[in-house]
């Protein structure tokens, strides 16, 4: 035992993982030996999760089978769907909607899978969550727009059926790529918070509704996943204001206000995800001609890196820098987006549960105490 | 940065604690410095959630407020109750049902709570949570029984109203006494793996139902709460066989199996908490004359010492040891057990996670890569 306190646990090796790797001085993130680049051009997320669950890429076949088996699990019971409309009266935020709904999905569980140490009875699980968490924010988003859920598409992907339980039109190939590419960025990403969260929760042998709901609770903090909404709010401040966007950026921080999707605990350098998402926002600037989102994170950049000379700081863009534009130009609603983030990494989290619980160990760190010393009660009235 | 792993982070200290400190070797508990033996025997749970939150016990006027500010507190939403009706009808167990009860209050909250580095603001949500988890539990077995729920009593203690809830009737003096020093056993116990998933969750900023909710998960483990409804299991299963206990435990162990409710990750003696509990279930055993769980624990220990000398081996009788046979004398359910030490637990969980954002830091270990090189990914057709 050290007497060395680790706040944060920055540096503190806590498992060995097979998932992902981030080199975070190269800028480079591989998930199970493979480079998010390639995965993001060549790959689909339903392969990438094959590829997190089990390890290899699957075979044609191996995938065809995934894929169905997936598809037969995207329903949500009725009650389900009743507690989401209640929850979308009291206009409860997405992520706290998703919490609530994943929760409640153990009461659908087979009874055959409740042995907490059946490894293969807990994937099933975590691809039955997985498989259910786009037809909960969906509905969702339907309900508190006073519309009727869309049932899951038969043979849509995983991506392009969201994209169309969403709006109930199936949406354009291009839609679906970038929609696919950035569930593919964000699914997993080393021993994050919300990750260690999961992890936490099944090292105590809980169920996977324990520790997906977990998950979903820590991404929901500001500093975790909340950040990719509070980009687009501040891209949309920007356009409000109608002023130069160099000069908003400047009045801000002079302002002592905080320009969010900068810096990362791993990374020293520019995100790779951040340049995938540039490059995909490049392209869709392109192809819509509406090149306010560009122009602003732009600017930023600009003013934080030759005004401030922030990258020798080591704070460079994240993920969450570009991904609030790209799903702002698939027209999903700002208060979406930690929700998407988390239905991308519930594939992560169920990931990193299994292979944790293959050698499990009850994760109970210490606390130093530093309170009074053992005294003595004195009843109520003699305080 | 150490290249050591530090599996299940046994003995690294992660955070610095005013709360509760353990002594494992002397087998003693303290709150904020006072013996768990003092609080257990002179205070209200309601004096020992006042103490873990604020740092001190309360002064009788402040007593009184708090008091009344958690009566005020209690009621849940038809919404919620709602919901519960239908968890409690798909068969859910009461640690699922209050993990998703938790998440659903929410959606109740106040707008003017919501900044999440408002330590008030979270103390108050807390304080909500915390208010209404009895109201959940007890009107969820009221559900599944059939039954309408109870409303909150008006001026009941925290201990007495549950069971009031739970009944319909208002608890004897004994039952009303036993609950309340049960409740305060469990309130707090270091960073133990629910109050850790509270306090990475909360590291993110996000908020105290997200925290709680993550706890109650995390605490559904068998290898967390889960053990005390094992616990009570095994002594029933004793009395079904109609063997003699001692031949039954002989028979069980040689049969490879395992007796729940001994060993703690911290403990090296007997839990206090479970000492003070063994008198508690013979008060109990005298006042009612049904001697069976103590002669049952009573068998198991004496075999357990005995014959195969496990203190020697630093494996003791830990606070779910008892606490089962305490809640059957009181009547609760079997299946209620984990959900009644979440009920207290959350008190911690909440006083934890106050202290911890007093000087935040996010909670983000490393995990140690070892999986395969990178490597060039092949398109799905050509593996």
């Amino acid at each position: 035992m050290s007497d060395e306190l680790k706040k944060g646990l920055e540096g503190v090796l806590v498992a060995e993982s097979a998932l992902s790797d981030i080199d975070g001085d190269a800028g480079r993130l591989i998930y199970r030996g493979y480079s998010i680049e390639d995965l993001a051009r060549e790959a689909s997320y339903e392969e990438v999760l094959y590829l997190l669950w089990n390890g290899e890429l699957p075979t044609r076949e191996e995938f065809e089978t995934f894929v169905e088996t997936i598809q037969r699990e995207r329903t949500v019971d009725d009650a389900v769907l009743d507690t989401l409309a209640d929850l979308a009266e009291a206009n409860e935020h997405p992520m706290a909607a998703l919490r609530t709904g994943v929760s409640m999905l153990s009461a659908d569980e087979r009874e055959s899978d409740a042995n907490p140490t059946d490894l293969d009875a807990a994937l099933r699980s975590g691809r039955r969550i997985v498989a259910k968490v786009p037809t909960l924010l969906a509905a969702y988003d339907r309900l508190r727009r006073g519309e009727e859920p869309v049932a899951p598409h038969d043979d849509l992907s995983y991506a392009g059926n969201f994209l169309y339980m969403l709006t109930g039109e199936e949406p354009t190939e291009t839609a679906e790529e970038t929609f696919d590419m950035a569930l593919i960025l964000h699914a997993d990403h080393g021993l994050n918070a919300s990750t260690f969260t999961s992890m936490v929760i099944a090292s105590t042998q809980a169920d996977l509704y324990s520790a997906v709901t977990g998950g979903i609770g820590a991404l929901s903090g500001p500093l975790h996943g909340g950040a990719n909404q509070d980009v687009m709010n501040t891209l949309l401040d920007i356009d409000d204001s109608e002023k130069n966007p160099l000069q908003w950026v400047k009045d801000t921080i002079d302002a002592g206000g905080r320009i969010p999707g900068w810096g990362h605990r791993v990374y020293n350098v520019t995100d790779p995800r951040a340049n995938i998402l540039r490059t995909k926002l490049e392209d869709l600037t392109e192809s819509t001609g509406d090149d306010r989102w560009l122009e602003y994170t732009t600017a930023i950049e600009q003013y934080l890196v030759e005004e401030m000379g922030l990258p020798e700081k080591n704070i460079a863009p994240n993920v969450d820098y570009y991904s609030g534009s790209v799903y702002y130009k698939l027209g999903i609603p700002v208060d979406m987006y930690t929700a998407i983030f988390a239905m991308s990494r519930a594939g992560g989290w169920v990931g990193h549960v299994l292979e944790y619980r293959e050698d499990n160990r009850l994760i109970r760190p210490r606390g130093r105490y530093i309170g009074h010393d053992e005294r003595e009660y004195a009843p109520i009235d003699e305080r």
